[in-house]
């Protein structure tokens, strides 16, 4: 990772991967199941997106490892040429299963697609992500929920800690930069030490986590700001699961690099359009007869080509051509608002043009 | 339509519409709703699809006749910029509706959407057709069930002629073509009766309706037989509801030169792919760990970029791009189909590539 400028807490860089380059900061479409929702992934390239999220809890039960495997990698299994990322799967295990066992020596959970008993130690994932063969992988960590006691967050982002040492330890492929995660809640004492601890183990790289999981915008933000003005500023920094567009602006603002989350994607198959004036919804009646493109000022080939009427009517019919016509213009609204943060970043005027963006879109 | 080559009752032609000329026999996609399941426009002809056929029974209740014309017509509200054919509706009131009542006047039905009442009289859907602005446009006609009796069929072809004549004075679009429908059932007399005075109202172009509708295949292709014979030559003949891959090489062998079909694509909604050697069903544990393309004497795109074990984990997980990319194929496989078997009609080996062809699909 190379930071070519800053501006206040603001990063503009450059992540190097195996598998090419990635200007940053950088939205990361979620192709959960080896497909980001409706899209080829020469279309993702087409939104600007320089890497690719997938995730390991849902690889590893569907279509399984050794089918990824065997097919030579996620890369090829699903046709995407550029930097991908895998989670650990920590995160799905936490908040998809109704019940969860956790030791030190892992996690022991029930699959959500047929029930069965699974246990995830923090070598398993290594080991897992390794044959998916990502260029970024994850360590195992523990998301508690925001509102567990301090106690609670207290032993868990210790044993997070200690999975992040045997993480360490387990991974081999030279190939693949293993990322460690700053767990700890909204207690400052406790970030800062799972931070001090996360970066003892000198990762090429650290994400942000337990953070945009339904806390309050203010208290986020502040735990953002101490854990990132304490990370090494040569390693990117990757907030884990925020795509809302003012809580990205946000977070640029104190100086993350990547970020990722289904809500673009999500909302788009609910037919909520990100428009430069704030979200569009498509099922509203206004737009029956709006021979507008999707966003006026979008330079993406959906908006180039098909009108609001035409868009609503397909979202309203359940049609699949919305779910993926709108898809397409979410992802690239993001990828297109991180060139934009860049270029202000890059021109020392990125709190002014935050403030501008986000009067325009939030409408304030 | 000009017909360039015959062979036996086979013919290779060529039809001239405002929007173009298409090679016949040719397969239309249906774009219900002005949408191909799944698939831009573009990709529709990238399949090699020259003609799409729009349903005015969908069209007319969503997004309503009234937003498709201020659109500027189906084509600059669907982006489809080729030839283009509506149906009249009556198919649908007919197979859909729980009760219609049908009367010299036209027919009364409620909206499969919200149960509200309607009548389309001849004059109508000629009206919505012309609003609608296809290239070709359909008479309304009554498909009664093929066992119905042969008083129903007397009865219904008389008023399906009554109703084509009023339909033929009530258009005036000089750029779209009115095609009328002969019908009949199975029934020799009734057929002959039904073609003679659907021939007398001088269309410039002929369907055979009422068939491939639950009757059995020998019957529905001797009906055909003396239909398409007693058709004049150089008009189009258009077989409606035709679309599994056998059935379509045997109306090619009599003469048939454009037909349309859900099948193809609400297959690949259900994970069967059509291939040269028979169908394939993805949801075929056999297809978790095969590499090898859908079809791999299939030139299409999908079957080059995509392993049956990537379209069969999509499939199962019912994720949107393996029925768009499964679609895509198999209307690019019929399309196909109709080349090939044009070319072999342009050779004068229709009936020998057509048992050898069948011979590889139906593995007999
Ligand atoms: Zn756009
Ligand atoms: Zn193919």
């Amino acid at each position: 990772m190379e930071v070519v400028a800053t501006d206040g807490e603001a990063r503009a860089g450059v992540l190097r991967t195996p598998r090419g380059e990635v200007e940053t900061p950088t939205f990361m479409p979620v192709g959960t199941k080896a497909t980001v929702k409706g899209l080829t992934m020469e279309e993702v390239r087409r939104t600007g997106a320089g890497i690719v999220l997938g995730n390991t809890y849902h690889l590893y039960f569907r279509p399984g490892v050794e089918v990824v495997q065997e097919a030579g990698g996620l890369h090829a299994f699903s046709g995407w040429k550029g930097p991908m990322l895998t989670d650990s799967g920590g995160f799905q295990v936490f908040s998809l299963a109704k019940t969860r066992r956790i030791s030190e020596e892992g996690v022991a959970f029930a699959s959500i697609y047929d029930g069965s008993p699974h246990f995830f130690t923090p070598e398993l994932v290594v080991e897992v992500q390794e044959a998916l063969g990502a260029d970024i992988a994850m360590v195992l960590d523990e998301c508690p929920p925001h509102d567990a006691d301090y106690g609670y967050h207290a032993e868990s982002l210790r044993r997070t800690a200690r999975w992040a040492e045997r993480c360490r330890t387990a991974h081999t492929r030279e190939d693949q930069a293993l990322f460690g995660i700053v767990q700890g809640g909204l207690h400052r004492e406790l970030r800062l030490e799972s931070l001090k601890r996360t970066v003892e183990l000198d990762f090429p790289g650290y994400a942000i986590g337990g953070l945009s999981v339904g806390e309050e915008r203010g208290a986020m933000l502040e735990a953002l700001a101490y854990v990132a003005s304490g990370l090494p500023a040569d390693r990117p920094r990757y907030f884990m699961g925020i795509g809302d567009p003012v809580g990205v602006v946000e977070v640029i603002g104190l100086g993350v690099d990547m970020f990722d989350c289904v809500l673009p994607t999500r909302l788009a198959r609910h037919g909520s359009a990100l428009t430069a004036a704030g979200r569009l919804n498509l099922k509203n009646a206004r737009f029956r007869r709006d021979f507008l493109p999707l966003d006026p000022e979008c330079g993406c080939e959906v908006c180039a080509e098909y009108t609001r009427a035409y868009l609503a009517h397909l979202v309203r019919e359940d049609e699949l051509l919305g779910h993926r016509l709108v898809t397409f213009h979410n992802v690239y609204f993001m990828e297109e608002l991180c060139r934009r943060a860049r270029a202000a970043i890059l021109e020392g005027r990125y709190a002014r043009w935050a403030a501008e963006w986000r009067g325009r879109y939030a409408g304030s």
